[in-house]
């Protein structure tokens, strides 16, 4: 049995209670809060808002709290036991003040609402003691997620490229969206297509599914887009997509 | 019985034979190429190589050629019934040479080997005469294909949205596995990310999924991402994209 503390209850909380509530394997001995927000005795776990009453001897302590708070409380915590936070962009070294640090960062987007299968939730480990380390795939094997073993160099690499991979891509939805708006289009049109060319990924890498008029360098089309474009605030951004692809495939081009 | 001809041997036609030839309400009386494959042969279809055989009266003539070959291409081709081209961003007057005219563009991106399921492939249709657009809508109902009235203006704006929702959002998945690669990392952590950002758009609209530190104007991991991209060449990109989400949802800030 591998016993654990939710320290938080925003929405890598409340991802980590639904996975380990339904594992026999691990129990939740306390889940602290600093501001309940009403919705968590659903769950049935002891909650506290009380730092000072936090549990001293779990196995592993799970801060779910937002990046910038991180290093403060971490010094306020005064555990035994292994402790981990889950951000993506935050160093391990963050946690220096505990004998035994690791990270457990779940690479996904969450929403309290709809929260995703486990098996599309990679998860991001790093520990510093081969111990602690065991102790965190265990416990990811135990809920069935896949993990990597990710330091917190590469840990921030992959937090920048899931900014260009989730955020930039739902930006040019988001465009796109408006384009169709604009000229009473449905975007239920683009859907499929979107959903295709992300798919599309788990068999072919992205530079080399990469097509359009910037690729082949159809100047004619280019020149068109341009001008549909001139009236819209996106013109400029085209062009550096563009030149983008184009500098990216010189080779080809 | 619609009694159809083919144009062209390139991956919308090979798209559109997979459907018709299904459907037995459907005859594809004849397949016409300037040059073969070697691949034709498996599909069972009379095919000729000489635009002056080509049949006269058949019920559609798909024209699906390059782009830029369809004005010229549409000149040559005298026959009666209705000539429809295939392409996103050709106006239907490319084919005003013809008394009966029209669009059946399938909005998504094809493949040879890999054909989508018809379900994922919206067709967009458009027609000057009413029984034309009838007979255009009735073969899309035949092969169970979603279809929309889209006019000339309408597909070149559809055009234009799918360059960034399938072009620009691939080479940002390139960029990102590029990062990867470069901090020996495998890209497949980020699949699921990537997919669950295109789906969600099936339940809630872009701008509104749009998260990240440009929208939340995060100046600290911004700088950090910047400093981060200094020795790759998707700084200047960032910026751009940055700036773009910020001038987005410009209210929020």
């Amino acid at each position: 049995m591998i016993e654990v503390v939710i320290l938080g209850n925003g929405r890598t909380a409340h991802f980590l209670i639904s996975q380990f509530i339904a594992c026999n394997q691990i129990k939740i001995k306390q889940w602290y809060m600093r501001q309940p927000k009403g919705d968590e005795s659903q769950f049935l776990i002891e909650t506290t808002t009380a730092l000072t009453s936090v549990i001293k001897n779990a196995d592993i302590y799970f801060i779910c709290i937002s990046d910038d708070a991180i290093a403060s409380f971490s010094k306020s915590l005064t555990v035994s036991g292994l402790v981990v936070h889950t951000a993506g962009s935050i160093p391990l070294q963050i946690l220096n003040d505990h004998q035994q640090k690791g990270v457990f960062y779940p690479l996904q987007t969450l929403s309290k609402n709809a929260l995703p299968q486990i098996d599309r939730v990679p998860i991001c480990i790093e520990a510093e003691k081969k111990d602690d380390f065991d102790l965190l795939t265990r416990l990811a094997s135990l809920i069935n997620a896949k993990y990597y073993s990710v330091d917190s160099t590469q840990r921030a690499t992959l937090h920048l490229a899931a900014v260009f991979a989730n955020n930039f891509s739902n930006h040019l939805y988001a465009i796109s969206a408006d384009l169709c708006k604009k000229n009473q289009l449905p975007f239920e049109i683009l859907h499929p297509l979107i959903i295709e060319t992300a798919q599309k990924l788990q068999t072919l890498p992205p530079q080399e599914a990469q097509t359009g008029p910037a690729i082949r360098n159809d100047h004619q089309t280019l020149k068109k887009h341009l001008k549909q474009l001139s009236t819209t605030p996106y013109m400029e951004l085209y062009e550096s997509l563009t030149q983008s692809i184009q500098k990216y495939h010189e080779e080809k081009l």
